[in-house]
């Protein structure tokens, strides 16, 4: 723990999914000693030691829990499928509150047999349904831009105008926006957007990573911070600008980095936050 | 020939790419035979048999060349590699013109290791560079916005509201927008930045092809109209509703079809042509 409270981690938040070999133990463990703030914690990483296990760990751990990953995934072409969904995030919302996490990341889903603008009203229909659900068990519900590469079956979302929108019609404390840089770098109307998203206090959640050049697998080929085309430090900027003063979480899914030594890559990642994040 | 003149494929045109396993001199024989109305030749096509070669077989078949793809690639970080890109440009457009097509398509480019507006201040740069001399060519040149999960490399300018802006600033009849449903259909703002593009005569070319779900490849598997996401028709009709009145061109990038039997592939072209497109 010789690293624990280096102040320029203070803000500094990993995803369990970034150093997937790791189980959750693990990731919790090596985090805290290399001084890390945060953990942003996927299910299937809580689900594998069990989520009692997970509650406890994380509750006797110095991390913050920032987000459980991830709901959503409403629209389907039928409406018994749209109603599994909204159970399924429901459970989710259980979980969360469980393992003590405050939000829930929705990636938002898309159905390709419809039109993208009637996914986005099935979107809107299921976290309309869910947030009775949220509220009672104090849960922050993220609805998380995906990128326009993963609109046929990931989020009709996919820019931040969208998921502003759909922020501001549910108008609900408890509904915000996840903004991360590989899904939105691409945008020019990104920084009026984040402004526009921090007047409605609506900014949950900053993800970084980066996006490697020439980019070989459209899911599991995300960079660190500094290595592609991504401007993160500047995005982040934009976000704090727009009052965000939550962690700085690094999202990365890479069979490259996964093939790795987890430690070293560890503190590749932090080199990684605190030069280009 | 038996299959000329069916009015049903009176606007089809499909791109020497999408047959790429087939010389130049196969794909004019049996577009020609199967009735297809018009051909784009992209540079590698023409350059493997010939530029002479493809202007005589060109203007001896019935097919309408509709464009010559592909110049642009403006962007760079220094200067020399920049003046290399408009030297290019111009050799492509002198190509265009000796096989007789009317229109030069750009994928503009984009430089990773600037901002992305940087890179579309030098494409607008690289265009008007290039300009006097596809007015003294007569030589169209259509900026063709690409998806932003091209944006590192291949093209800065990632929207129709992008490549309208920069159309209407150059503002010259020779310099208009290429649309690609492929590039665009996940744009909530496409139907009204059509509509916008057709108001200044600015659509020059129209191509169609389908997303797969999923797609296992960034650059080649694209699908056929109606196997995919995308509303093809739908876009189309806007395209038309906006006055564009030129071929529908198939441009299909696809390791799987070109694996094929390129004949019943092009039959099944035929077939989502009219089905789909």
């Amino acid at each position: 723990m010789t690293e624990k409270n280096q102040p320029e981690l203070s803000k500094l938040c990993v995803h369990s999914i970034t150093t997937k070999p790791w189980s959750l133990t693990e990731s919790v463990e090596k985090f805290q000693a290399a001084g890390v703030a945060g953990i942003s914690v996927w299910q299937d990483a809580a689900k594998a030691i069990g989520l009692k296990e997970a509650k406890t760990l994380l509750a006797n751990s110095d991390l913050d829990v920032v987000s459980y990953v991830r709901g959503g995934f409403f629209p389907h072409a039928n409406l018994e499928h749209r109603q599994k969904a909204i159970d399924n995030n429901k459970q989710l919302i259980d979980e969360a509150a469980e393992i003590g996490a405050p939000l829930l990341v929705l990636v938002c889903g898309a159905e390709p047999k419809q039109l993208l603008s009637e996914s986005r009203k099935q979107i809107q229909e299921g976290i309309e349904a869910i947030l009775p659900y949220a509220e009672s068990n104090n849960i922050k519900l993220g609805i998380e831009p995906l990128h326009p590469m993963y609109a046929d079956t990931r989020s009709a979302i996919v820019n931040m105008a969208q998921a502003n929108d759909m922020a501001e019609k549910i108008a609900h404390d408890l509904v915000g926006v996840v903004i991360d840089v590989y899904h939105l770098w691409w945008d020019d109307q990104l920084e009026s957007e984040i402004q526009r998203c921090g007047k409605h206090d609506n900014i949950f959640a900053f993800h970084t990573c980066d996006w490697n050049v020439p980019t070989t697998d459209m899911l599991r080929d995300r960079g660190l911070m500094g290595e592609g085309a991504i401007p993160a430090r500047q995005i982040r900027e934009w976000v704090e600008a727009a009052g965000f003063n939550g962690c700085i979480e690094v999202e990365i899914f890479s069979n490259h980095f996964w093939s790795k030594d987890q430690d070293e890559y560890l503190m590749q990642i932090i080199e990684a936050y605190k030069n280009y994040a």
